[in-house]
């Protein structure tokens, strides 16, 4: 067998997730479906993503791993996959790598990014799948809020309830604004070691809260302190989430995003 | 009687184009849906738009003006009809204007913006409704190509044939190209007095057989020259098309785009 990594970009919209599901679509249903009969008849395929992401939630450059009999090693697997899959999924990228690289332990960190719309009145339609209509914000209350996220902290009050993870203590390296496509949109964007379920539209919850004025930026630190899901405001929706990159440490790898990115230089092991 | 000028983005991939048609769900029609309420039981509405876009065609600034009872004048229209239409239709501003205003009448130009993806191995999946996947193109021949299009010209090459016209001479005030939302993306611009049926997929056409060596940019020459449709290259795909703006003499009208644009200062009167 050899390894063959995947970059993949999808439009979560159409999907219930990542993570096959029975009688659900799901992005690694699609994507196992079109591998099978590249990997040859009576082969089982299983793809292993660099994380889930949840329904409706976007990807710029998932990366995910997939192992393939050493015969087929040379196929042109980012043109015959595309020849197959929906179009709501491309492979970006696709090469070989070695049978040491893991698509999800091998990550050191990730970037996600969430776009806001803050125009009171609509939403463009052509946006309209990708953004929240959140309405105006005070964005240097945000700023102030987003401060409290960095470094090695304890995200159980942004969790999900009700999953099961060893740990809830991540690194935040980065958390930073910028504009988007459109003079309305706000790009949140978050690098982490990792990120808990859930966490990014929990934190994006809590930012906008702060921008509304229905909390004050140091009520991130308590919420950070108190570890308590309930006490800190509701989950952002998942259509304006976007998975947009992946970072390894050893294996270079082609971008799925346009945008220019100041990344930080961590080396933290990779978690969730 | 009052008159209310609206203008209006849509994602035009559900749609039947804007003209309404029985059975048929388009843009007027939902719009017509939409005010009817708000104009007043047994009321007959009805919108008229700058002109009409196609099936799967898109607009970020079509403008349409309606009449609606003087004692409704008040009415906060965009917010009331966006709360009713549908989230690919929305009202970008609504303001009244003279009962001299016409939509199409009016308008002493429309800009349409054409855009084609030029990676050739994939189509980003949040891109793959407004754009053409065209591939790598010479944008050198390409612009070559695009100045034999500008002046006062007969463009019956590039009208879809089976349409009724008085007149097929139009004058292009500008074709441009630009960037895009991603760096795969290409934006080629087209102002002109009026448009006639399909012209800008027709023009688009023939500018990426042109950037595909398929044609030789003098080619459009003699095109324009013959004016035969069925010489010139195929049209091209609805769904990379938008009307970006629609321009008027006298009413400054709020823009429904966040673009810069450089406008021509032509005042020949619109046609078609």
């Amino acid at each position: 067998m050899c390894r063959i990594c995947l970059t993949l970009a999808y439009d979560g919209t159409d999907y219930a997730g990542w993570q096959v599901q029975p009688g659900q679509r799901t992005v690694q249903g699609v994507l196992e479906r079109a591998l099978r009969p590249l990997i040859g008849v009576g082969e089982d395929v299983r793809v292993h993503a660099s994380g889930r992401t949840d329904s409706g939630v976007h990807a710029l450059g998932q990366v995910a791993h997939v192992d393939v009999p050493t015969s087929r090693r040379d196929l042109p697997w980012q043109k015959a996959l595309n020849a197959t899959l929906p179009p709501d999924v491309r492979v970006v990228a696709a090469r070989e790598v070695p049978a040491t690289f893991h698509a999800r332990f091998s990550a050191i960190s990730k970037t996600y990014a969430y776009t806001l719309w803050l125009d009171p009145d609509y939403v463009l339609p052509q946006r309209r799948r990708h953004v929240w209509h959140c309405g105006p914000l005070d964005l240097n209350a945000l700023d102030r809020a987003a401060a409290f996220l960095l470094g090695e902290q304890d995200f159980a009050a942004f969790r999900n309830t009700g999953t099961e993870t060893r740990s809830t203590v991540r690194t935040m390296h980065r958390v930073w604004r910028s504009s988007g496509v459109h003079p309305a949109e706000c790009v949140l964007r978050f690098q982490a070691s990792g990120f808990l379920k859930q966490m990014v539209r929990n934190l994006t919850g809590c930012l906008v809260a702060v921008g509304r004025g229905k909390a004050e930026p140091e009520n991130v630190r308590s919420y950070l302190k108190e570890g308590d899901r309930s006490a800190a405001p509701a989950t952002a929706p998942a259509q304006g989430l976007c998975l947009e990159r992946v970072e390894y440490p050893d294996v270079p790898f082609p971008d799925g995003n346009g945008d220019e990115h100041q990344m930080g230089s961590s080396r933290a092991p990779a978690r969730g």
